[in-house]
């Protein structure tokens, strides 16, 4: 993958030193979190909306149903800015003013476009399941044609954005070190606790290996951390 | 408070099941989070920034450098979109189309006004501070004048917005609770690990509460999982 040149309104300005243009920062963030937040505007007012997404190469995915007006809104090729936030942790600093937040986030830049072939919709949509529990595909009960004309898939091209990255510890005005009050990293992270079953399937379904370590997709479990 | 008439763009339509007017229910999710993602559009361009925030009553609160691109063009009343977005668990179905995510945000609509009266200003920023952690703000190094003018804080009331909330087990279709694939939820929080002391403050500091729990602001701890 290329990296992506950095443009007027992609550019970190506020703290350009946390700023990265080079896309396996990119996707490595991209690629650590669940949900993104998607921005664009319908009649002059901005909406933001979660949801989850994923990638293949230089391209991000989101889905949702077909009767969505965020993604009908989407699919028309309007400007959008999709946004993926990942928080690490807390700063505190000897001063309210130099207290922080560690975090990796990117913003992209672009236009959604819709995946209307069947196949390669389908072979998303397996994508999407398979990074978060791999082996899962296979073993659900078949896509109906219905439910594929019922969900939306989009994607946008990562060309236009940058990531921003904040990590270690504190930094005070030098006067501040001898001030008596705790400082240091509180460090945040996206866990999962233990699966509960809805208890209606048949006896004897194992329980795979993804109920408990996510971590290819971000989330820590108990024994992780 | 009072509650809040859903508007045409406000009012949830996608599974209006899961909509929410009640400042309650609102004001509720919005202080068991920490991160908000704010969009607003310059030159026609959707941005979405992921910022801190906090809540007093009915309005809201952001803050950032005072030379921030995002808090210069959001304080010229420009419309914002404020969205809070917690993610309580993956809900994996029998079928793709039925998984789902467990979920709970709050989306606002309105335009934000930057606090311009120094008592204010410097009332809401303690007020964030402790928020986070209580009794840490007369510890710190008092904030000086030039720190205060550096910061600019923004406001927004809660006036128009919605909450959305999915929660409970997978919903698959009648025929397909028979199908050999384990089904239910997978628990998600965000997580503090153990604080980290920067190394550089004078012996004897004591460790305060918050570094081990935040559960007022929606983290959980080890021990609490």
């Amino acid at each position: 993958m290329t990296d992506i040149t950095p443009t007027a309104r992609s550019r970190v300005k506020r703290h350009h030193e946390r700023g990265a243009y080079d896309l396996d920062t990119i996707a490595g963030i991209i690629d650590d979190a669940f949900l993104c937040h998607v921005g664009y505007v319908i009649e002059g007012q901005p909406y933001v909306t979660p949801t989850s997404y994923w990638r293949e190469d230089d391209i991000v995915y989101w889905h949702g149903s077909s009767a969505s007006r965020m993604l009908r809104a989407q699919a028309q090729g309007i400007e959008c800015c999709f946004t993926v936030t990942i928080l690490d942790g807390l700063v505190l600093a000897r001063s309210a003013f130099n207290h922080s937040v560690n975090y990796r986030s990117v913003m992209l830049f672009g236009h959604a476009q819709m995946v209307e072939a069947r196949d390669e919709k389908l072979r998303q949509l397996e994508l999407f399941t398979e990074r978060l529990y791999p082996g899962r595909w296979r073993e659900l009960r078949p896509v109906t044609d219905q439910e594929l004309k019922a969900t939306t898939v989009l994607s946008m091209r990562i060309e236009e954005g940058s990531a921003k990255v904040r990590s270690g510890p504190p930094k005070d005005d030098a006067p501040d070190y001898d001030w008596p009050v705790w400082a240091g990293v509180i460090p945040v992270h996206a866990g999962i606790g233990t699966a509960v079953r809805d208890g209606q399937s048949p006896a004897g379904v194992s329980e795979p290996a993804y109920l408990t370590d996510l971590s290819h997709t971000g989330f820590k479990s108990g024994s992780q951390r």
